[in-house]
């Protein structure tokens, strides 16, 4: 947010506003942790940062733009047969509202993810976040309507629902993530207090913000719950496929009574500037004229009325990318995925070499978890890790991380969550020497 | 919207819904209008149709979105002074929500415009959908927040406000657009009623669904009228570039007192899958926390939480078109003036030549409005031209047109639209021969 700085009362007219006539939303704190960090990390510029949840930058290449277009009309061309006049209306011209990719996706979806999805219950939105505003709106008929997420979550989640003046319930989070029987218990008390639980938002895989990835037999618990409970899960998953080599079946897969809707995004597997998302929603919908539509269908008309439809030229960008790699991302991010897991293990190593064993508290008291991929990990410390101590350990130790009370309704206030998505060995090297001395300083 | 077909109810699963458990806009039949059209479209193939005010498609190559992103990273090396690794950085990580072609946006505006705009106060959108969605839900603080339009309207008006949950209060049109005297009465009718008027959305340059301009004098009142009445203007000028020659300033030239946010698209003067728009927003409101912000600066937050950034490469393509211009689209869309301005005078001498006068209730009972630009004409005929009309002209003439019951909140009953943006001069002259014949043999 710039501030304009002090402009004389005089100097207004009548057009001017005040913020307290403004959507609440606009006034939210929640919505000030971003520009929080960027403001630490602009007022601190030598501070190495693990705050930052970006991919990483080495294999970008403006002559990669050209190449995906490229094959992705050569592809129409080809494999779609389409002739000129019709690949270029494609790109240029007003387009399907759910898109022109959804095949591709499709594919990729079947060949990563083990999904089944027929691309008529896939809608292409601009990012990932259009995609969660989009299912939330549509899901929020009143004021009675609300979505659970664990505590703490995604803020991308928070700004969504309170666009949609959709009220987010918090459950409590277990070691591997949403604790499925305070799922059921907040069901209830939602329930009885006159309130809608129309849907749950989960990231099963290497959690933004906590890193956490739900087993097995927990999924299968959340699956039935939520059948149980007759809501839908909003499962997000941006980090799934940086795994070590073995991956844990996404909800979607598991799923035989279309209890999930999958929000898909390319952010980390394409790259961020495409802003191309999707999701899954092949829940029917029964139309009140008759008959029976997919919620994609629903979720699609929303959609027109917030962009009309996503760029095609940014789809072609992912469409070739897809393509380029027979629809595989694991195989597209072959490169990427060894660097976040070389990262990961740097950093955790790291972490047991200056403070002994991770999850017990050894000497300095710290504790952190120990994922097997995605961008983060999460360290409890013995003090105050607040926006404060943020401030301190960037200007006096040079190390910047997230307080994860950021994400919390409640607490975190001992938690700060480390990102090493973007760092190079050297960077993680120093920083957590930093951060080490930070800890040694605080804890004094 | 994908019929699927009747499911057995036995098909369905716990996770399904029913459209009346959805948000109200999604059973609105406001959102109908364009699927209708879709279909007869669809069903009679060889029908000429004025419905599509789509660009028209002549100048469309792919080589273009090469060309325009070489000349876009040209200038960040050049003039910008960017290395290499900064430039790869803008196109492909996240970035900055306001964008990052505000500068050249705001050169355009003083070449093409006249107005002078800080780039700060310019905030790129994914279309000009998204920046008409997210200012509306920043002025909508509660349900008695209210948006006057004139009536009829833009359809795109229509679903930003439902999905913000924001009433649209129709306003009388006279015959050049918004009666401004109505507008004044309204306001007043409506807070007698306890509600609170934000804001009056206004196409004044060859609307949609119109093809009225408003005069200067009546540009003055309606600027003099919402400082007055202590509302907004939200200007959107998707076509006021395709006039004859002599060009009216805009509203937000005229302003003074920062009466207007002006609504930006480059889907007409760029092209439509670039999907990139702006809005203009340099109103100032005085923050909760002390100090001033721009209206932007909320916009922006809004739009963060809506679709994050607009895709830089799609800023660059528009970028680049403008770069490759001088910055002035009206250079840039010599041609496509060209086509539009024959197009219209094409429709208007040959309806001239069936019917008699414009304006005059000669022989057939028709009369219809003389537009100097844009890309839309409206028929007013001495029968009910509704949906079942169009279905009967599409089906028995081959021609199709837009009935203006679809942009009115009451009545338009007796007029069709005629948008002649993306046809051949064959096309129309056959396509007007059909439209005769039909008046004719609904005449008799």
């Amino acid at each position: 947010m710039t501030i304009t700085g002090p402009v004389p009362e005089a100097g207004l007219t009548g057009a001017d506003l005040t913020e307290a006539s403004l959507h609440a939303s606009l006034s939210d704190p929640a919505l000030e942790s971003m520009n929080f960090l960027n403001e630490i990390g602009m007022r601190y510029p030598e501070a190495i940062s693990f705050a930052s949840g970006r991919p990483c930058e080495e294999f970008f290449d403006v002559g990669l733009i050209h190449s995906y277009l490229d094959t992705y009309c050569g592809y129409l061309a080809g494999e779609r047969g389409l002739p000129a006049d019709q690949v270029r209306r494609l790109l240029f011209q007003y387009g399907r509202t759910k898109g022109i990719i959804g095949d591709l996706i499709a594919r990729h979806l079947e060949l990563d993810e083990d999904i089944s999805a027929d691309p008529e219950s896939i809608v292409v939105t601009v990012g990932c976040q259009e995609a969660v505003f989009c299912v939330l709106r549509a899901l929020r008929r009143d004021s009675r309507d609300i979505v659970f997420a664990v505590d703490p979550s995604y803020v991308g989640l928070m700004g969504a629902a309170m666009l949609a003046d959709m009220q987010v319930w918090p459950v409590r989070s277990g070691p591997d993530g949403i604790d499925v029987h305070d799922l059921a218990a907040q069901a209830a008390r939602a329930r009885a207090a006159g309130l809608r639980p129309r849907a749950c938002y989960v990231i099963p895989d290497f959690a933004n913000p906590a890193g956490v990835s739900l087993t097995v037999p927990q999924r299968r618990l959340l699956l039935d719950c939520a059948a149980r409970e007759g809501i839908l899960l909003l499962e997000d998953n941006p980090y799934g496929l940086f795994h070590d080599g073995e991956a844990l079946p996404t909800l979607k897969a598991l799923d035989t009574t279309r209890q999930v809707v999958y929000l898909g995004s390319f952010a980390k597997t394409g790259f961020p500037g495409a802003r191309v998302g999707y999701l899954i929603a092949d829940q029917r919908v029964a139309a009140q004229g008759g008959g029976i539509c997919l919620l994609a269908d629903y979720v699609s008309k929303i959609k027109s009325m917030v962009t009309v439809n996503t760029s095609p030229v940014t789809q072609a960008l992912i469409g070739g990318k897809l393509l380029q790699h027979g629809c595989c991302l694991a195989a597209a991010n072959q490169r990427e995925t060894q660097v976040y897991q070389r990262n990961l293990h740097q950093v955790l190593d790291g972490l047991a070499a200056r403070f002994g064993e991770p999850g017990a508290a050894v000497g300095t008291g710290l504790s952190w978890n120990t994922p097997r991929g995605g961008f983060f990990i999460v360290v409890t410390v013995p003090f105050t890790a607040d926006d404060a101590m943020c401030e301190y350990a960037a200007r006096e130790h040079g190390v910047i991380w997230t307080p994860m009370s950021h994400f919390y309704a409640n607490g975190g206030l001992s938690q700060l969550r480390l990102a090493f998505s973007q760092l190079t060995p050297e960077q993680i090297e120093t920083g957590l020497g930093r951060l080490a001395a930070m800890v040694k300083s605080v804890s004094q």
